[in-house]
């Protein structure tokens, strides 16, 4: 007997028909001799619908308000979860985020689950039921509804995997599993049977968008087995583990390519101590996101920083900038939007060498010019012309033999 | 300054444009110096849609669940509706009927309140804040969701205006108050400036609709002065209080026909003692309610009893029936569900002599027959063909001059 979690995201459990299908996969799971554990998501477009109708009231609701709003449609998913297994003749019962005690930081709309009690879910397994629990939710020491931010029943999934320390987290979704890049732009693309927990965090973060990522990072603190599963076939997925020796080999699992960010460059900085720290600094006061950065100093002694935002937070960013120019002396501001980072990830990198060199190249035979680059451990980024990106991916694919198993 | 519940049903709050008109008349009592607390249904439809799902999945959902389901309609109009409060530059909070220790007992779909909390309620009023709660909801000791039933929301606001003695407990509806009769059949209604709590309940039990039955109950037991206003103009509605002097004056205050009962007649039943005790008894424990009951003992020592209850329960009724008929050795059963019961109500009646007769000889000058009478201290009911149903409504209402003030 196994401890299975499985959570099924919106589109999953979008009307009645495909929640009898997800209620179905549980039951078979449960018939198999395991105990399960369900955790659900607002159906469909619930949440767009549910933001929509405040946004008519008011252009910026409150947070907490909204946290109220937003909570009820996982609830009426669990809800519909546990009829449907009756349905099936099985025993289930389902449950609130609050009910099962997720408590969370008062962070509204972006909570951190802080504590969990796993005592009414054990309970409630011990007498023979599947436990159906709504994701995404919990309360704040003062009792008030928080959720955890878009894909946040993944966490809830994976915290609740980890604090019963359960056999496997299944995340049922409506792909296959995670590829070696996007198949809708590499038809090449290949799936994986298995990926480290490093190298889907460094794929999540950099736009893979299958799972969120501090799921992942939940997952491998805790060391949670996790696959990612089709809901509307019997796929294996892929699994997601603690990096093995065998995964060592393989240099580069995947390449992805993120269109969502622009660049912004500050030039003509006198070069004196802390310019840099004073830049950066300011961009954290105001609450961007900063992800690469490059800088060089001229023959003239003048320093050019460029750095890349998210695209949405351009306009703040630029304004930002606008005031740090004048205290550090800048000479001029630029930005440009047509932007793409292309990245190649994987464990093996770690200990091949020559891989940046290669990445290179590829994009030079494609006479693609590289503005950015960035690295860590397992992972080569480079900012390109966004028009070029879709070619590049495609040409970095084939050179790193991804489509081959 | 006064402290003023005002309750919004689910027409009031059906959409975002009257979810704003609602959020300000709370804003407006507000302003006018009063403390405000805002309860609110589900919008519109959404019960009934949420029904339509769990129905889709199983005819018969587990009522927990149903509860767990539901009980999200209120959470999203109280969560909008304080972000309507907000949009208008006034501080709100909402609450879930949880947040506010609502307890009530474990009938799932039909609960019935057993504590409250006024502590977290007076707390933000005290902040001056208007407070915003979602009716019809609870939860039992073990933290399980429940719901009041239909018209729960009503229940909600007078249990909580009696718990903070509040000056007024305005219920919003989408009619103007309470009428001496319905409109629809009688043009010639009039609307009452007010009406005794015993009155309304004979009213609402008879089919008048506009308050649930059990909140008018709590009203009485804790003496919370009522209003039954329209959400869509300003008019003043109907106070429902305690009776005071001037309204015995008035003998007559309403009439009613209600067309949803039939009734069932057991005939040639040798009599004997108990054989009224065992029908009742039978139909009591098949859960059947039984309304009007009449016996009659013929020359031959033979008696026949008819008894109505609701359509509904016509089928399950007559199944009882037959069992019965057996036991208590009756000749025969027949059933007749074209019938209609019309009632006048009025305090006055216990102390005017004369009302029955008026009545029996208006149907009589109609040339309705009257097939079962039944009294109370302040109502007379009589059970006549449905077809004569409008008729004799109309006639009544002119003869104990209702149209005139």
């Amino acid at each position: 007997m196994q401890l299975i979690v499985q959570k099924f995201g919106g589109t999953s459990v979008a009307d009645t028909a495909r929640i009898k299908m997800a209620a179905k996969r549980a039951t078979n799971t449960f018939s198999n001799g395991n105990k399960v554990v369900v955790v659900v998501s607002a159906r469909g477009k619930t949440t767009d619908e549910l933001l929509a109708l405040a946004y008519e009231i008011d252009k910026r609701p409150s947070t907490r308000e909204l946290d109220m709003l937003l909570s009820t449609g996982e609830q009426i998913s669990c809800a519909l979860m546990a009829i449907a297994i009756h349905s099936l003749g099985f025993p289930a019962v389902s449950f609130s985020g609050r009910q099962i005690g997720i408590t969370t930081d008062s962070s509204h709309t972006k909570a951190r689950i802080v504590n969990m009690d796993a005592n009414r879910i054990t309970t409630e397994l011990s007498r023979n039921k599947i436990v159906v629990i709504a994701g995404y939710q919990g309360v704040d020491e003062n009792d008030n509804i928080t959720t955890l931010g878009r894909g946040g029943s993944d966490t809830t999934a994976v915290a609740i995997a980890a604090l019963l320390k359960a056999d496997m987290c299944d995340i049922f979704t409506d792909v296959d599993g995670i590829y070696t890049s996007d198949p809708r732009i590499v038809p090449e693309a290949r799936k994986l049977t298995q990926i480290s927990y490093d190298e889907i965090l460094e794929l999540a973060s950099l736009g893979a968008q299958v799972l969120n990522v501090r799921s992942i990072e939940v997952a491998k603190k805790y060391n949670v087995p996790l696959r990612v599963r089709p809901s509307f076939n019997d796929g294996p997925g892929t699994l997601i583990c603690r990096e093995v020796g065998e995964m060592e080999k393989i240099v580069v699992s995947g390449a992805t390519v993120t269109k969502n960010e622009a660049k912004i460059t500050l030039t003509g900085i006198p070069d004196r101590p802390g310019s840099a720290a004073k830049i950066f600094q300011e961009l954290a006061e105001a609450k961007i996101n900063v992800d690469v950065i490059i800088q060089n100093v001229s023959s003239n002694g003048l320093a050019d920083v460029t750095f890349t935002v998210l695209k949405d937070d351009l306009t703040l960013a630029l304004e930002t900038a606008e005031r740090i120019k004048n205290k550090i002396c800048a000479t001029s501001i630029t930005a440009d939007d047509k932007i793409a980072k292309l990245s190649i990830v994987g464990i093996g990198m770690r200990s091949h060498s020559g891989i940046a060199e290669d990445l290179f190249r590829t994009l030079a035979d494609e006479e693609i010019n590289i503005q950015m680059i960035s690295t860590s451990e397992i992972k080569i980024s480079c900012v390109i012309d966004e028009e070029c990106a879709d070619r590049a991916l495609i040409a970095v694919h084939k050179a790193f033999k991804l489509d081959q198993a």
